[in-house]
């Protein structure tokens, strides 16, 4: 593994040893010294052209928590010519040096086009609609950590499902470790021909949930909403929102994530995202220690 | 001491405990290596989402001269709900295993309502109108340096009282230190029953001034001059204003503090802010002494 | 050596001792651990009040790879009297024991104006249209990696001379150096009275290439090109864009120089920037070596 690009890039072998090295990176973050010297004097560079508090600060955390020096870069300039700019940034950014570039940007593809453009590793941190791979990574191991294997599972991934880098990757995590994934949501927001990725479109949230040991709930973009299939937010919080009522349907086992931040009242019910068996601030936890285990991995880390 | 959220919380031991810890803090920042190992491996996460350099950097400083290491972050997006995405961000923040939040934000009560929400240390750096503690922890540090015990010293602060908080935090931390304090400005920025915190009113800078030990000059808001009693920065200056003729009117031994930025020639002269007996530099100085205590001591540091 | 203003400042011996220190640096940033301890303890403040990635990032990872702590500051708050606020800002920075002050300003002459009211050192980071030393010693830097001694080699440096502070500082740099140096572009973007510092103006490109051995183009700014002697960029291209046809009239082990960001097919053709004998990397890497030993000697190292 040179590069963590996507999800649809790795094997079953690959995502698990990564969520092996999470574990032991896991318990680092709840020492009180939670400092190893593994990157010591390794330069980690993160690379955030979309704002992004949660997922930078995790990413910096991580490298820091392994001894890395974590410098943040959050814009490339005004250029005309983006792309160009773009990769004229990365060579520089790696000709310092760098040891891996940590890559979030609105367009998808960017962290790709950058990878064949410099010798150090690349880590997508979110381009665009195409993937979010760690954030895939910490809810397979944020699941693992309740339901152990997930072979033969199922996992409903609820919402904009168009419109979600976060449902591509979770779709092509869960699935490659055996799960069985339905997707759920207005019919503009499941995308013509979802079967392909091998998960079953649901167009009610009690068909996704019904059994369900995971319920993957996605962050709703109000703005859109309107003008789409539904007249109003509340009315999509009544139909595909997550609450005491819906949980019901699921199994009596079944945990739920959200990536975050969470629109309260809209596609979570508070008294579901703050109460078992919620794993959302757990999943934030989780995040440090996959994140480390990535930048361990892709510099030279061995298991 | 859980959390550090304004000095009204504190009483004068604690306040004392503060104040000799920083004793110590200081010698290590006049080192040639500003480094001690105190911290190393805990993470500090530094919110400021009302923009501030001074403070922020002072914060910053603190936490890596004790080897923390140290999270920037400026901002929680847009969401339309405010606090409950202040809430959301805090706990996110902690799931990080975080082992401080340093807040600033331009509502008062903000760090107060974190700190109900998280399991870790909240220290409160800056919440509107209400406290900004540590500026009140410096301001009495660098009283005592160049004055000793401040029982029955007269401390004069003057300008825009109703407006700010670190008068507020003034008047909490140099009366339990036992100080006799004054408050001036025009009438329309003393607040109305400032009797009940203890203090003396006065209405000329002439009144407050005489026999004081300490002057603490606040920032004057240009903009909240105009319209209100004063019909220019300049009459403001003139009444108000520390010049060589006012400060005649203080103790010989008087100092002078400012929480900076200064507005040279509006509420003080240049050549006041920039002789003896002027303070305003110690109090930078102090002021990361002082925040390496807080941090140490609201880890688990023992005095 | 106190503060790093200018090249105008150094001597030739004093540039050499610089060159010298940047190579044992260099070697650092080569390791897999890029890290020693000779700042450990040290506050670097990396006031970055115009924004510049590249440069930022290079003095950030120069003073975290001599593990010092490096502290980013990027504006200094909206005060109407900014000349003022930016003594009491960097005041202020310097009270918090500050051991180096780095200063980039879109106006002529701040660094030296703050050095003179601090007592640590400062180092310029790019002044308006002043000096960019470390640019220009970088350059030279790069330079002899490839040709050795400049003593009588021939330096060409081609574009809006009279609105570049790299090229003033390259000038001095090159001419302190023992080089000859030309500098070539249109009429409006020649400086008149230029020969005055000891340069040949030149107004075409091959008039200034002939026999050259070192080739510096600069960065143009294309909003300038209109309106002035140039119909278009694509004109400018043509009569003053280093391409592999121009590339041909200079000397045969000629190298290729430009400070980024390069505007492709502008100044600069694809072809000539990305191979050989283009220079542009390795002047990013060797930025990072030359910061190194700037922030080495100025807080008290030897040679």
């Amino acid at each position: 593994m040179k590069h963590l690009l996507g999800i649809a890039d790795l094997s079953r072998s690959e995502i698990e040893e990564i969520l092996e090295v999470s574990e032991a990176m896991l318990e680092i973050s709840q020492r009180e010294v939670k400092r190893v010297p593994t990157l010591r004097g390794r330069t980690v560079m993160n690379v955030f052209l979309e704002s992004s508090t949660r997922t930078r600060v995790s990413f910096e955390i991580a490298a820091k928590r392994l001894s890395a020096d974590a410098i943040n870069v959050s814009s490339v300039g005004s250029s005309l010519s983006k792309s160009e700019t773009l990769n004229d940034m990365a060579r520089n950014l790696a000709a310092m040096n760098a040891d891996v570039l940590i890559v979030r940007d609105r367009t998808a593809g960017v962290p790709q086009m950058l990878a064949q453009r410099v010798r150090v590793p690349v880590i997508n941190a979110g381009d665009g609609l195409h993937e979010h791979p760690t954030q895939a990574l910490l809810d397979v191991f944020t699941a693992r950590q309740s339901l152990g294997r997930l072979d033969g599972r199922v996992v409903a991934i609820v919402g904009d499902i168009a419109h979600s880098r976060v449902a591509r990757s979770d779709i092509y995590a869960f699935s490659k470790l055996g799960a069985e994934v339905r997707v759920a949501g207005p019919p503009t927001m499941i995308p013509p021909g979802v079967e392909a990725l091998g998960v079953k479109p649901c167009y009610s949230i009690g068909e996704a949930l019904e059994g369900a040991d995971v319920i993957a709930m996605l962050r709703i973009q109000q703005e859109r909403i309107e003008g789409a299939l539904f007249p109003s937010v509340r009315e999509y919080a009544q139909v595909f929102g997550l609450n005491q009522r819906t949980l019901a349907l699921a199994s009596p086992n079944a945990i739920v994530l959200h990536p975050g931040p969470i629109n309260r009242g809209v596609e979570i019910a508070p008294e579901v995202a703050d109460n078992e068996p919620s794993r959302i601030l757990d999943q934030v936890t989780n995040g440090v220690a996959v994140r480390m285990a990535v930048l361990y991995l892709l510099t030279g880390g061995e298991t």
